[in-house]
Order: structure tokens, then sequence, then C-alpha cells
């Protein structure tokens, strides 16, 4: 067993990088669990009190936060804990009674409908694994690195199974009128946050949404009903949802003139830059985790693309000079994280570490320095390049330019 | 659109079945949601205040309880969410501290070894979608029906995406002894919980399991450390995980001497029978639930094999007279909950649902009649058969026999 052989270095010196969240000072837990009776069942569990992953909290001029970020460095698989799903919102987490919210769909639609969540509910029903990525995640890093770690350069994406109606399925017995071009989804929070999408996409595979993770939406994630618009940007997934209208042009919101959009290094606006491109990084190690020493790892991270499914992961050790496909997680979701792993033995030497995903369309994710060649660096949104990370000679791992 | 039609009498009469768990009542909830500041993030997020679904509690002789149930009938998709996965121990829920938690591995093996945590996760590691049933699932059901709901009669199935090493990492990297036949696991709770389990199924796909969902194990689910025993009767899935013992013929524990067998109706049991035959239940609408009306619905369920892949699921509105192909949710993993779903419009009548599961086996899920002419009816474990939900005219849903 080759594979199993390379591993007794780890198995024989004890010697092991911790990447859990928990804490690792004395307690009060019992000494001998066996000589204790445990506590008795509960109707709803919490996570162990030793465990204190945390989504990190994104600072705002005005005090009050309005993004928090998912600590991938803590987490496995591909499935994001609702709990520690980024946030991001316009005037805070609403409270909603489900009992009273209601859905309304008008414009061009040949029958206008109010409709309660009991009867979204009823209606023909899917429940896939998508990524939701904020169009600003990673946005601090396209002049330099600089966030201390991969919550920070890339927390803004996080995976769930969500559930509900396909948009297609209500519009489809409504009846789209001719000229309907554009659908306008409002968000019932204070910032009414609202978003224009291309009526092609909402026809395709956009999802009424009320499930997640197998229960109802958490209040950040737009309890109760929000979009969500497979791999398009975070904002076009509005929550807390509360109407859609057809209407023949965009609204040019504020949120797609002023905000969401891309600019570019003459002045001047790129505008509707939906589809979030190609993007992988290694969660382990990464920036502000620390080797014990040399030997032999697993580096692992998370690659996905907005256009489909993940095809192929590469990884360096060399700083892009050679590259290694990495073993991908399956089944592989479209439009969802998707896992890699690949064993590695570290010499003990200062090296980079970097990942490289393409899609199903064959598009490559690309350098920073080719995204900059034609994005400029002042954008704040769709930064999808190749993020690097320098293993040091100590073990202390940094967020560095490739 | 002909299935867009169809739903038109949802979406028109606007009576809908309220299949979710939350509250009704009248509440402080903001009337207008969008006049009002949200509140801002949160480290580690909660579930709305509205939403109350919980796992039902099981009577216990003590009054301790030592189960809780899944409540099937409020939960989307194929994710069970951790904090209603359900419960099953033998003395209580264990408080580990994960710094101090030791796995030993023992027996006929070349080298022993004592394994921390953070040397187990610097192994390579896989994650994968399985589902666990307590062999006692349905347990009540034998005879006569009996549990109100589908949380009685099939709660104590759930399904996570868990993450681990594969034991065959390790004990390839250990060396197996000639003669090493069985492998015994040991808890560190206060039952010390002890399975036996053949050694080819541990070199097969069992996971040392340290990851739920994305983060950390919960604590009623073996945290730090279970095993993940992929189609085989929970109770192999041992908790809090300890000792590996390799051996050369099974320990005849009490859990596998007196429980955890199956006895016969010649009075004779059998004993390790391990394989959770093929299942499904529908989940909505099930009994419990009231269907405000006639009209069109969507059929819902859960299907399972602890021997594979489910291949077909088919659902039966006349008492098993005839039947038809339900949809299946995609991607199918592997000895995992598999959604199903069929559109179905009730004409108001009496009529009794019921689904039959195949898995690529080519095994057929039995009729109770067919079960329990093999097995009698005074076994506990490993009820399998199709359940019988009978819709009355009223619309309310009863626990009947098929």
């Amino acid at each position: 067993m080759t594979q199993g052989a390379a591993w007794g270095v780890v198995l024989a010196a004890g010697a092991a990088a911790d990447r859990t969240s928990h804490e690792v000072s004395p307690t009060l837990a019992p000494s001998d669990s066996t000589k204790v009776l445990g506590r008795s069942v509960r109707p709803y569990g919490s996570r162990s009190r030793f465990e204190t992953a945390a989504r990190g909290q994104v600072p705002s001029p005005t005090g009050e936060s309005s993004a928090s970020l998912t600590p991938l460095q803590h987490l496995y698989g591909i499935i994001t804990p609702s709990e520690l799903h980024f946030e991001r919102h316009h005037a805070g987490v609403p409270e909603i009674d489900p009992a009273r919210h209601r859905l309304l769909i008008h414009g061009l639609v040949r029958r206008r409908l109010v409709l309660t969540l009991a009867e979204i509910q009823r209606l023909p029903s899917v429940s896939r694994v998508h990524m939701i990525e904020c169009s600003g995640n990673s946005s601090t890093e396209w002049a330099r690195p600089t966030m201390p770690d991969v919550e920070g350069t890339h927390g803004m994406t996080s995976c769930s199974e969500w559930t509900g109606v396909l948009l297609a399925t209500i519009l489809g017995d409504l009846g789209v009128e001719r000229g309907a071009q554009w659908v306008v989804a409002e968000g019932a929070d204070g910032a009414a946050m609202t978003r224009s999408l291309p009526i092609e996409k909402c026809l395709d595979d956009v999802i009424l949404a009320y499930g997640q993770n197998g229960e109802a939406l958490r209040p950040e994630q737009g309890y109760p009903l929000r979009l969500m618009v497979p791999g398009w940007e975070g904002s076009t997934h509005v929550k807390w949802l509360r109407r859609l209208k057809l209407v023949a042009e965009p609204y040019q919101t504020r949120e797609e003139t002023s905000k969401y959009t891309d600019l570019m290094s003459d002045g001047t606006a790129r505008q509707f830059t939906f589809v979030m491109e190609a993007k992988s990084v290694i969660t382990y190690p990464s920036a502000g985790l620390r080797l014990p020493g040399q030997g032999v790892y697993e580096i692992a991270g998370l690659a996905w693309s907005g256009r489909g499914y993940v095809r192929r992961v590469e990884v360096s050790t060399d700083g892009g000079r050679t590259w290694r496909d990495a073993r991908l997680q399956e089944p592989i979701h479209r439009i969802a994280h998707t896992r890699f792993r690949l064993p590695w033995t570290w010499d003990g030497r200062e090296c980079t570490l970097q990942s490289r995903c393409t899609d199903d369309t064959g598009y490559v994710q690309p350098s920073i320095a080719d995204l900059a060649r034609i994005r400029g660096v002042h954008s704040l949104n769709h930064l999808n390049a190749i993020q690097s990370w320098k293993v040091t000679a100590p073990g202390v791992v940094l967020n560095v330019r490739g």
C-alpha cells in the first residue's frame, strides 16, 4: 500500500498541524467520560462548547457591520454549515413572520398573483447543491495581498443544499407577456434590495428557495424566501423576497449602477456582469495557519464555477512552475463548491502554494497579473485570480503575490 | 407548458397545505420590515424564532430518554440539519475535550498506535454523503400501525456529509496481521459502547469521521470522533470512538448478543445482521398532516439502501394496485437518502399512499406481509417494509396497514 506507507511519517512522529477551531485550554470536561452519565436527548442540537469557529465580521465605517465571512480554513467537505454561511445585507437582517409574508408577481404577466409561503411550498420542488459568492469576494486583493487568512481573502462564498420551486414553474403558469425581458426582484429588508435579472435566466434555473440544508432558510439568508440564481453574483439572489415584476428593461437600481459594477482602468464601468467565473483556493494550508514541521500533508481546497462543473484543479507547490492534478471529491455538483485534495511532502523549505481551476466550458482560472492586465486594479468586484500562499521555513503560512 | 398548467389550481385557489413547522400565532415581528433597521451580523447563526421543528423524544421507562427522532415531515432535500439528526445513546451524550481525546489502535497489528485528533486530521481525507439508520427504526410497526407520524415510524434515519479518514488508510499503514478477522470498536461514553466489525468492511469504506455537514461532529453524533460504517446498522457506527482492537473473532458484546439481534418466529435470533436493506417512505403527505382540500399536490419522500444506490422509487396512490415511477433527485449518492417526488391530483376521496424502493442490486422493498412471513413480528430490528398512509375524505392522513 504505497499511499499508506507515505503517511507513516505522520503516524510515527505524532506531530500534526492543528487545523480545527477547538480550544486547547484546560477544561472542566470529565477526565474519564466513561465514568459519568452523559446528558439526555435534546429537541434541537448545538455544537460542542469546544468548537469556536466563527464568522469574521467585516468592519464598517458606521460601526454596524453588514458583512461576515465564512471561516473556510476550519470547514470540511463542501456543505457550509448554515450557522457559518457568509452574510451580506444592506439594512440588517429583517425579522419576518412567515405566516404573514407574501410574494407579489406582477408586471408583464397575463395574471398577477400574490402567493403565501404555504402556496409556494405546495408546488413541485427541487433541491440542489449550489454555491453563492458575493461579487466582492477577494476585493481587498486587487492591488496587493491584504488579508491575513483565507476567510479574509475568500470567505464570501458558501455552499448549501437549497430547496424551492423553479421560478419557471410559476412564470410558465402565469403566462409571460411579449416584451417581458427582465424581472425586477425586491426584498422586504430595510434597503428594499432590488436587482434586475434577464428573463432568460429566470426561465432557466432560478429557484424560489425556502429551504437550506434541510430546514428553512436562515434569517440572514433571506428567511422565509429568497432567490437562488445559480452561478450569478450574490447580490442577485435577492433575500426576504417580496416582489417580482416582469418588465421590458432593467430598472437601473442603485445596486446595478453605483454598486455592483466593475470599474475598468479607463474609468468606465462594466454593468450587469452577473456570472461568477471559475475560481479556487487552497484552504489548508492557508495564511494564518502553521505547519508543525516538514513531512507529509494533505493540501485541500475548494473550487467552483458559476458556469457549470469544475472539471480540473491543478496544484503547484513551487509558485506556478509545475502543476499536479488534485483529486476532486465526487459527485461533483453543478455550480457548487468542489473539494480538491492532494498529498504533499514538505521539505521544510520556503515555497509557494497555488491552485488553478478549469471548468467544463474550458475556462482556466487566470493569474492576478493576467486578470489585472484586462481589468485594472480599481474594481471591487469579480476577482477570481489564482491565490498564492507562501510557506515560510518556520512553517508559518502567509498571503503573498504569486 | 403542460406541467405548469396543472398547478394553476393551486395558484388560483390560494388553498395550500401548511407543511412547515413555523407558528402562525400573532407575533411581535415588525408589520413592515422595510421600515426597520434589521439586526447586524452574528459570529454563529441560529434559525428564525418562528421555526419550531424539533426532535421528538422517545419515552423511556427510567424517565431519562436515550433516543430522539428526526422530524422527517418538516425537512427538505436530503441533508438532515445536524441539529435535527436523530439521537441514540446508551449512557447519555458524554462531554469530551478534543485536545485530550485519543484513539488507541491495537491487537493484531504490526504496530500499535495512539492517535490524537490533530494527527488523524493530517491524514488523507474523504467527505461522503451517507445516511445512518438505527436498526430499531420502525420497530413499533411490526405487528400493527402504532406511531402517529413519519417521525415516529421512520425518524431514526438521518443523512449528512461526513468527513474523515478511511480506516483502510491507517490500517494499511500499521500492517494488519494474519488472523485479524474482526475489529472491536469501543466508545468513550458511559456505556463504553462496543461492537465487533468484520475486517473486510473496515478495509473497504469505513470512515474515521470527525466532520459532519462541514463542521465538527455534533456531540450527540460522537464528537470528536466516530465510525461511519456506510450502510450498516446505526449501532456499528461507534461514537466517541476511543479504541479499535483487531482480533480473531467477534467479542460477543452485549450489543451483539442480547441487543441488536433479530428474534425470529421460531424463537432463535439472527446475529450480525449488519446491512440496512432498501427502504423508502413518503414524508409528504404523511400521518399527522392534513390536506386542505382536493387538488394537485407533490408527493415527496425519502428512499435509501445500505447496499448501494437507489435506482427506482415507485409510488402508489391506490393501496398498491397501480404504481408510478417517482422522479429521483440527482446526483444520487451511494448509501444516502435519495429524495423522490411525484405530482398527484387528489380527488378528495379516501385513498392509500405507498412508496416502494429498488436498489442497484435489484432488491425490491417488500410489503409488511411478505416481510413478516419470513421474519415473524417479534423482532425489534430491521423493519424495511412498505409504509402505508391513508388519506381520509376530510384530508386527515393516518398510519395504516397497507
